[in-house]
C-alpha cells in the first residue's frame, strides 16, 4: 500500500485556479512560496471546466497549472473532480438528481447533486476519475488522490427507485431470506411482515414513527451505498497508479458515513474541522475530531485536509478567528498527529456560495491582512517542527464511539430525544481536562490496550462488542458507562432481562426502568462523601446488586436509591453512572476512575490543552493555552524541543504554544499547572 | 343490540402474540391469570399474519392463541385486524395510499396506511373483517368486537384525487345545487364561485388562506368518510355475528373525528388515555376523556381500552408513571362510570416503533419489576369492586363541546389563534375542584336535565343549538358563557348585528368589537366587591343592555366598561364572560353561578378528585388523591364502601383513594377537605 | 399621460357588492353619502362573477352597481378584475397553478393562483380586462383603473417548467451568450458552468447553498416577469381608454417587486398600509411606506388605496386601532403627500378568509359602532382638507434602498443572516426623531437634491451608484454610510481590495474584516466624548486611512481600533459605522451629520410626528402625535391652517393633530416641543 510521504509536514490549502485568470496563477504560486506552501489539493471543482460536454474533455489548463505549481515547488493533492457533476449531466440523465424524504427531487445549482445508486452517474464519474489518474498519474507534482470531496456531506440519503432498489439488493445480502429480514425488523409489529421483496422500500414519510430497525438498516446501507461510489473510483485509482496514495476528507462526526469503516479503504485519514470561533471551547470541538481521525486508522498519522483561517460563511452568525487562534488550532492538530495542515482555500472566491468563507489570500490584498501574515507565519513555523512526523499519540484511556449506535440512537420514539454528540462532547471535555490523552475506539475493537474505557452513551451493542467489553474488565481494565447504554443488539431489539441487556454481571447492577427528566428539570444525587451534585436529563431505577453505590438519588420516587455504582469483576472495574451529573461531578468520578486505573492525570486549568506523544527515543509535551487567563506550567526536567534548552517553567499567555522534551519515563503526575495570577495577559 | 357484559369489571390488554415465539404464549396466560386479567384485545395488528398474500388466509395460529386463552378463563376483544394493511397490498394497490395537504403519497414503514377513500383497502379490509367473523363468531371466548383501531390517529385526511371525488359527492349531498354550495361556502369572495362540481377541491396546499367553510365542511367529510369505512365492517359484523357487541378505541378529544356522532355506532363506548405523567394535572388531563367518553353515549357505562401501566414512547420525553399513579387513574376511570380497565399491551415488544412503551410485562420479567406488582395488585383489586358496574354518574353541570365549533375554530385568518382545549381545560379544571361531577353536552343536545351549561368557546352555533340555549335559559338553567362564543353558524358564517349574533337578548349584552391581547400582555378587571384580577388573551368592547355588569375592565380604551355580566333571562341566567380570567376568578365566578344554580359544591384542596356515583339504592363517593400533601376529608355518615364499616373521616395521601358508601340524600355541602397538615406525607 | 384628479381629495374604500343582495346595495351608496365617500374600489375579485364560464360574460349586474354609484355621487376605481382566477380556469388549464420551490403546484380556494408565466392566464386576464375597459370605458363614474390587485402578494416566484423557460429567455436577453452568464454566475465555482441554455433551472430545492448569482437573477427575473403581465393589462387600458389612468396597489416593502422600476408604469402610485396596532410603533411603520411610495415617483402626490378601520385577519393575534389611532394614521399619510385614504373594505364579509378584517361598514349596524363614527367623521373632515392636495413634501434628507441590494443580501451564506428592514427601520426612525422630512432614493438616483444621504445597509453597489455616490460627496453632500454596505455589485461579485470596494477613497477608511456578533453579544464603543455606548450585530476590523476617528471599540481584538469615522472628502463629508448602536448613539450621529451638512432639526418627544410640505406660497407644518404622553409645540408664528388664527402654541394629547401654516422662510429650528407635564392627558 503507498504511503503518503512528503519529506515534511505538508502545508497548503485547496487551489481553484478555473476561477482567476491566469496572470493570477502566477502571483499564487509565488504567494505560496513565501507561505511555505508545499500541497495543495487541486481541481476538487473542475468536472465542468475538465469536460465541458459529455466525453469533451480539456486538459490544457490544467496541464498548465500543474506544470506551474511543481516549477514552484509545490506538489499536488490532485483530485478526481467528480464531486459536483456539471449542469449537462444533470439534464442529460435526470435521475441521477437525488431525492429527498418526501419525494423532491433535487435541482442543480449547489453541489453533490447525484443520487449514490445513479448508473450513468457512476460510470461517468468513473471514466473521469481514469481519465485523470491517465494523464496525470506520471506527473512529478503529483503526490496524492483527493478522491470526489466530503462524501455525504449535503446527500448522505437518497429515496429515489435506484435507491429503493439496491436497498433491496443489501437486504437480500445481508439477510438472505425474506423471513430473516422479518425477524430483523420485527415486522410482526404493525403488520409489517414483508411477503415480496418488491415490498420493502426505504423509510420514506409514513404516517406515523417508522421502523427503527428498518431505518437503523437504511443508514447503514447509505454509508455503504456511497461507500461503494468511492470504492469504484479508489480502484480505478489503484489500477493505473498504484503507487500513489489515496484519500478523502472525512467531516468528523458527521452523521451519514460510519467512518470506521471507510478509513480502511485510504492510504491515510484526512479531515476537514471547521469548530465554531464563537463556541464555548472550539479547541475541544476540533480535538475531538483530531482524536476521532487518528482513532480512524489505529493510531496512524493522518492529514488536516481543510479548516478555515478565520471565518466560515455556512453558519448563521460566522465569527472570525480571533488572533493566534488559527495557529494553536494547527499546532494542536499537530499535537493529536496530523502530518500537514491544510486549509479550504487558497484564495477566496468573489463570486459564489463561499466566497464569505475565509482565505489565505482573502479579499484584502495580502500586505493589508492580519489573517494573511498569521497563514504565512504558520507555515514558515512549520519548517522546524519537521521532527514532529515521527511521533505517535498513544492513549491509555478511550472513548467508545460507533456510528451504527448514534443511527439507532437517532431513530424516533424513544424514551427521550437524546442528542449523542452533546454527551460524548461533555465526557471528552471531562476526560482532557485530566491531560490524558483520548482515543476514541470502536465497539468491536481490541480493547486490550487501554487501562480505562469509557461509554457515554452507547444504545446498541452486539453480542461481539459486550463480550469484548466484558473481557477487557475481566482482565484488568476500567469500564466507566453512562446510562441507556447497551439497550439494544444489532438489530435495534431491546435485549430483555433489565438493562443493560448484556452487562448486567459486568456492573454489578441493573435497571428497571428509566425515568427521563423533562427539559430543565433538575434532581440531586449524594456522593459517599456528602457532597449534592445537581443532575439532568435522565433517571433511572437502578439496583445495585454487589456493586458498591457512589452515589444515590435525593429525591422523587427513586430517593436514596443508587445513582453510581462500581463494581469489581474479574481484575478490574466496571462503573455505571444512571444519570447525567454536571461537568465538576462528571470530571470527579472519572478522575477516580481513572487514577484507580493507575491512569496518570494532571489537573489542568480551564483551557489548557495538553499531548504527550512519543518519538522513538523520548516524549514530547504539547502545551496550547486556549483559556482566557495566562497560566504557568512546570515541568521538571523538560527541555525546548527547538532549541533544547532547559525549560522547567513555562508561562503561556492565551493561544500561546510551548513544545517540551521530556524523558522517555515522564509521567503526567510531574506536571503542576496554575493561573499566573501576576502575570499580565 | 348487543350489550357488552362480562358479567364483572374487565381487566386486562392488547395482546399481541404473533410477536413472540409459542412458549411465550403459555407463559402469558399463566401470569394473566395472576394478574386477573378476564379480557384481552387480540389480534389488532394481525393482518399480515392472517392473510400473508392476498387472499390466502391462515388462522391456525389464532385459533390456538383463542383456545387458550379461552382455557385460561380469558376471554377476547377480537379485531378485525384491519387497522394496518400489510405492504402487500400497498404495492398491488398504490392508490391505498394516503396523500399529504402537500400531494406527497406516505409510503410503508408505519401503520395506518391507508386511503378511507381507496375502493381497494375498503374491499379487502371488509372481506377480512367477515372472514374472520366467519371464523371466530362462535367460538366460546370472543366476547366484544374491536374494529379496526384508533381510526383517524394518524391519518385523519387524506388529500388524494379519490378522496377528492368523494369530498364531491358528500358535498352534492349536503348541498344538492353548486348555487347552495357556493352560497354556503361564501364563494362570491375571492372570485372563487364554482360553475361546476369537478373545480370543487379539497383544501390542498394554496396561495394564501384558504376558505374556511370549504376547510370546515372538509373536516366534517373527513370525519364522516372514516365513519363510513367504520359502518362498512360494524355491517358485516352485525350480519354475521348479531350478538356480539362492537366497539372501536377513541382517542379522547382527538382533533379528526365528530366522536358525538361516532358514538352512536357503538354497542359501547371505548377509549384510550395517556395523560402525560410529567404535565402538571394528569388526572384532570384523562378525566376530562373519562367524562367524556361517557357523555358520548348519554352517560352509559364504558370501557378504558387503553392506558399505559407506565410511561409512552411518542412524546419527547416520556416520563414514567411514578408508583400509585396508574391504579389512582384506573380507580378515577372507574368512579367516572368505566366498566373495565385495558392496557397497551400486554408483553413489552423488543423491537419495532413500540418497544419503549410500557406494559404489564416489561423487559423486565415480572418479579424484579415494580410496574408488574402494581397491575398485578390491581387486576386483584377489581375483583372487589365488581358492584361499581351498576353505579351511573350523573351531572348538574355540563361543559359545551363540539366538533364542528372546533374545526371552525381551527381555520386559518381569525381574530387570533385560540387553541379550544387549553380553554375548555380551564373551565373544566375549575369545575372539578368545586367538586362537581361533570358531563360534556353537545350544542343541540336535550339541556333540561342540567341545572348549569358552561360555553368556554363555544365559537360555531347553530340556529338550533342556540334556540336550545335559549329554551334551557328561559326555563330555569344556567348559561356561563366565555368570549368569541355563538360568533358564526354552521357554514361559518358571521351572524351580524353584534356578537354573539343569535343570543344577545339571553345575554342582556352584546359586543361590539374584539381586542385580542398579544402574547404575554395582561389586563386587569375590577369585580363588584372590588377585587382587581388579570385576565389574558382576549378583551372585548362589551356592551350591557339590560345585564347586570359584574366586573369592569380596569385599562385601555374600554376602561370602566363591562368584563363580565349577568342576566336574568325567563327563569333562568346567563352569565357572560368577555375575557379570560386566571384560574382563582374563573373558579370565584363559576362558583358564585353553580350557587345561584342550586349545585351543590365542595371547597376541595388541590388534586383530591371527588366524584359522586348512584346505585340503585344509594350514593357512593369516590375519593382519589392526586395532590402533593395529604389531605383529610369529612364526611358524615360515610361508610367504607366494600367493609361496610363507618368512616367518617379519610386521610389520603398523595395517591391514596377511599371509596364511601353515603345516603341517597348526600350532598356535597356535607364533605369538608383541609390539608392534613400535621401527617407526614 | 392622464393625471388622476377627482376634484377632491379621494375618500373611499373597496367595495365587493357581489356578497350582498341587492337591498344592501342602495343601503350602502346612502351609507357612502353620508361618510362623504367619493370613490370606491371596484370589483377586485369578480372574474368569476363576471365571466363565469370560459368566454360567457355577464355584466348586468355591474352596470347596475355602477349606475348606483354614480347616481350617489360616488366614483369608481374600477378593477379589471384579473387578481384571483376563477376555478374553472384552474381546472381548465391546470398548468396556470404556480408551483413552490419544493415543486408542490397549488390548489383553489384561496386568491391569486396563477403562475405569470402561464400563456392562458395570460390570455385570459388580458381579454377581460378589455372587454371591462370597453364596456366601462365611457362610464361617467370612471376615473381610475385598479389593474389586478396586490401583485406578488403571495406568489412572488413560481417554479413551474414555464417560468423557467421564461427565466432562460430573460437571461438571454440579460446576458446574450452563456459566457457572460457563466461569468456573472460565478460558475466556476462548484462545477456549475452552463453549456448549454437549457440546463439553465430556476433556484429550487437544492443539496446545499444555491449560487447567489443565479437567485440573485431569478428574484430580478420574477419581478420583471409579473411586470409583464401587468403592463400586457396596462397596455390595453391605455389603448381603449387613453384617458383613464391606471394604477395598481403596491404593498410598501414588499419583498418581491422592484416597486422602483413598477411605479413607472403607473399614472399614479398607490399603495395598501396596515400597520401592526399592537407594534411599537404603527406610525412609523407606516411613515416608511407613506415617503417610500411618495419617493417612487419623485416626490409626486399618491393615493393610500387600503388601510383598515380597526383589526385585520392576518396576524396571530390582531389587535384593533384604538380610538383615534386610524384618524391620526390618516393624516399622516395626508401629511406625507397622499392625495385620498381609501380603506379595505366597504362593508365587512360575513364569510370568508376576510370575515375578521375590519371594515367602515362592520358586522355591527353602523349605530352601534365606534369604528364607523370614526370612519364617517373622517370622511367629513376631509371635505375641509383640499387645500392639501397642491402641497409638495420635500427632503434633505434620503434613506438609500433598493430591491437588487435586498435580494442580494437575501440569498443564503452570509457572514450573518442580517434583515434589512429593521436595520432601515431604525435609522428611518432616528431620522424622524429630529423632525426631518425623510426620501427614500434609489442608488442610482440623483442624489444632488439632497444635503446628507444615508446608507442604512446597501449591500449590492454597481459602479455606477458608487461613482454616483463619490459626485455627490465631492460636490459637497454629507453621506452617512452603516456597515456591510458596497461589498458587491451587480452581479453579486465581491469587489476586492478591502470593503466597500468602490468607496474607500470617498470614507478614508477601509474594512479588513468583519466580526459579526452572536445573537445577544453586545460590545461597547468609546465616543470622543468619552462616552461608552453598547453597540450588536457587527464589528469589523476598520482602518482609518486618512478619515477621523469618531469611536473606537472597547473590547475584543478590535480594542482601540476605529468603530465610527467621518472624512472630508471634496466638498463634503463621508460618516463610517462599522456597526450597530443602540437607538440614541445612532441618532446622535446622525444629528451631527445632518448638523454638519446645513439641515434644519428639531428635537422631538417621543411619538411626536412633524412634517413640512410647501405649497406655492408657503409651508404647512403638520403635527401628529402618536406618544403615550401629551405635548405642547411652540411655533412662533404660526396659525391654524384651517381657521386662519394664530397659533404659536399647541398642546397635543395621544392621537391629536394639528394642521398650522407658517412662513415661507420657516425653518424647523424654530419649533420647540416638550411634554405636557401639567397636562392631564
Amino acid at each position: 500500500m503507498p504511503h503518503f510521504d512528503l519529506g515534511a509536514l505538508a502545508y497548503g490549502a485547496d487551489y481553484n485556479p478555473e476561477q482567476w485568470p491566469r496572470e493570477v496563477w502566477r502571483e499564487d504560486v509565488r504567494l505560496m512560496g513565501e507561505a511555505g506552501v508545499n500541497l495543495v489539493s487541486l481541481g476538487i471543482f473542475s468536472w465542468a471546466q475538465l469536460e465541458p460536454r459529455e466525453g469533451a474533455f480539456e486538459f490544457g489548463w490544467l496541464d498548465e497549472i500543474m506544470n506551474l505549481l511543481h516549477g514552484g515547488g509545490v506538489r499536488v493533492n490532485l483530485a478526481t473532480a467528480t464531486a459536483s457533476p456539471p449542469p449537462w449531466l444533470s439534464l442529460a440523465y435526470p435521475d441521477s438528481r437525488p431525492v429527498t424524504v418526501d419525494g423532491v427531487r433535487l435541482e442543480v445549482g449547489a453541489r453533490q447533486l447525484y443520487c449514490p445508486s445513479d448508473p450513468h452517474y457512476r460510470a461517468l464519474s468513473v471514466r473521469l476519475a481514469r481519465t485523470v489518474a491517465e494523464r496525470y498519474g506520471t506527473h512529478p507534482a503529483l503526490r496524492l488522490w483527493h478522491v470526489n470531496n466530503e462524501y455525504g456531506c449535503h446527500i448522505d440519503q437518497c429515496y429515489c427507485a435506484q435507491c429503493a432498489a439496491r436497498f433491496r439488493e443489501w437486504l437480500r445480502a445481508r439477510y438472505g431470506t425474506l423471513i430473516e429480514l422479518n425477524r430483523a425488523w420485527g415486522t410482526a409489529f404493525w403488520s409489517q411482515r414483508y411477503g415480496d421483496w418488491a415490498e420493502v422500500q426505504p423509510p420514506r414519510r409514513a404516517p406515523s414513527f417508522p421502523n427503527p430497525s428498518q431505518g437503523l438498516d437504511w443508514r447503514r446501507f447509505s454509508s455503504d451505498n456511497i461507500l461503494e461510489l468511492h470504492r469504484a473510483e479508489v480502484e480505478v485509482l489503484r489500477e493505473v497508479t498504484p503507487d500513489i496514495p489515496v484519500t478523502t476528507n472525512f467531516l468528523g462526526f458527521l452523521p451519514g458515513l460510519d467512518y470506521f469503516r471507510w478509513a480502511q479503504e485510504e492510504d491515510v485519514a484526512a479531515v476537514d474541522v471547521y469548530p465554531d470561533p464563537a463556541g464555548a471551547a472550539p479547541h475541544l470541538e476540533a480535538g475531538m475530531v483530531f482524536d476521532l481521525t487518528r482513532s480512524l486508522r489505529g493510531g496512524q498519522r493522518w492529514l488536516l485536509m481543510e479548516q478555515a483561517t478565520s471565518a466560515v460563511n455556512w453558519r448563521e452568525r460566522n465569527a472570525p478567528k480571533r488572533p493566534g487562534l488559527m495557529r494553536a488550532l494547527s499546532l494542536q492538530a499537530l499535537a493529536r498527529g496530523a502530518d500537514g495542515i491544510q486549509f479550504f482555500q487558497w484564495r477566496q472566491s468573489v463570486a459564489g456560495a463561499e466566497k464569505y468563507h475565509s482565505a489565505l489570500v482573502g479579499h484584502v490584498p495580502p500586505e493589508r491582512s492580519r489573517v494573511w501574515r498569521e497563514a504565512r507565519d504558520l507555515g514558515q513555523e512549520l519548517r522546524g517542527l519537521d521532527f514532529l512526523r515521527g511521533a505517535r499519540v498513544k492513549a491509555d484511556v478511550a472513548v467508545m464511539f460507533d456510528w451504527h449506535s448514534w443511527w439507532a440512537l437517532s431513530q424516533a420514539s424513544q424514551p427521550a430525544v437524546t442528542p449523542l454528540l452533546p454527551v460524548v462532547g461533555a465526557w471528552y471535555a471531562a476526560l482532557r481536562s485530566l491531560g490524558v490523552n483520548v482515543d476514541f475506539v470502536h465497539p468491536e475493537a481490541d480493547l486490550s490496550g487501554y487501562r480505562a474505557v469509557t461509554l457515554p452513551q452507547q444504545y446498541l451493542l452486539t453480542p461481539d462488542a459486550a463480550q469484548g467489553i466484558r473481557a477487557f474488565v475481566e482482565g484488568g481494565g476500567t469500564l466507566v458507562m453512562g446510562p441507556y447504554s447497551g439497550v439494544v443488539d444489532g438489530d435495534d431489539h431491546v435485549v430483555p432481562g433489565g438493562y443493560p441487556g448484556l452487562l448486567q454481571d459486568v456492573l454489578g447492577a441493573w435497571v428497571e426502568e428509566w425515568a427521563p427528566l423533562q427539559t430543565g428539570e433538575e434532581r440531586e444525587v449524594r456522593w459517599a462523601d456528602g457532597r449534592v451534585t445537581p443532575v439532568t436529563e435522565w433517571t433511572e431505577v437502578l439496583h445495585a446488586d454487589s456493586a458498591e453505590v457512589l452515589a444515590t438519588y435525593e429525591a422523587d420516587f427513586i430517593a436514596g436509591q443508587p445513582a453510581v455504582t462500581r463494581h469489581a469483576f474479574g481484575q478490574g472495574y466496571a462503573y455505571y453512572l444512571s444519570t447525567r451529573p454536571d461537568a465538576a461531578a462528571l470530571t470527579d468520578l472519572l478522575r477516580g476512575a481513572l487514577q484507580g486505573a493507575g491512569v496518570a492525570i494532571a489537573e489542568l486549568p480551564d483551557g489548557l490543552d495538553v499531548t504527550l506523544s512519543d518519538t522513538g527515543d523520548g516524549r514530547l509535551l504539547h502545551l496550547i493555552h486556549f483559556g482566557p487567563q495566562a497560566v504557568t506550567v512546570q515541568v521538571p526536567q523538560a527541555s525546548d524541543a527547538r532549541s533544547g534548552q532547559p525549560r522547567a517553567s513555562v508561562t503561556l499567555h492565551p493561544t500561546d504554544a510551548a513544545l517540551l522534551r521530556v524523558p522517555v519515563d515522564f509521567s503526567l503526575h510531574e506536571l503542576t499547572a496554575r493561573a499566573a495570577a501576576s502575570i499580565p495577559t
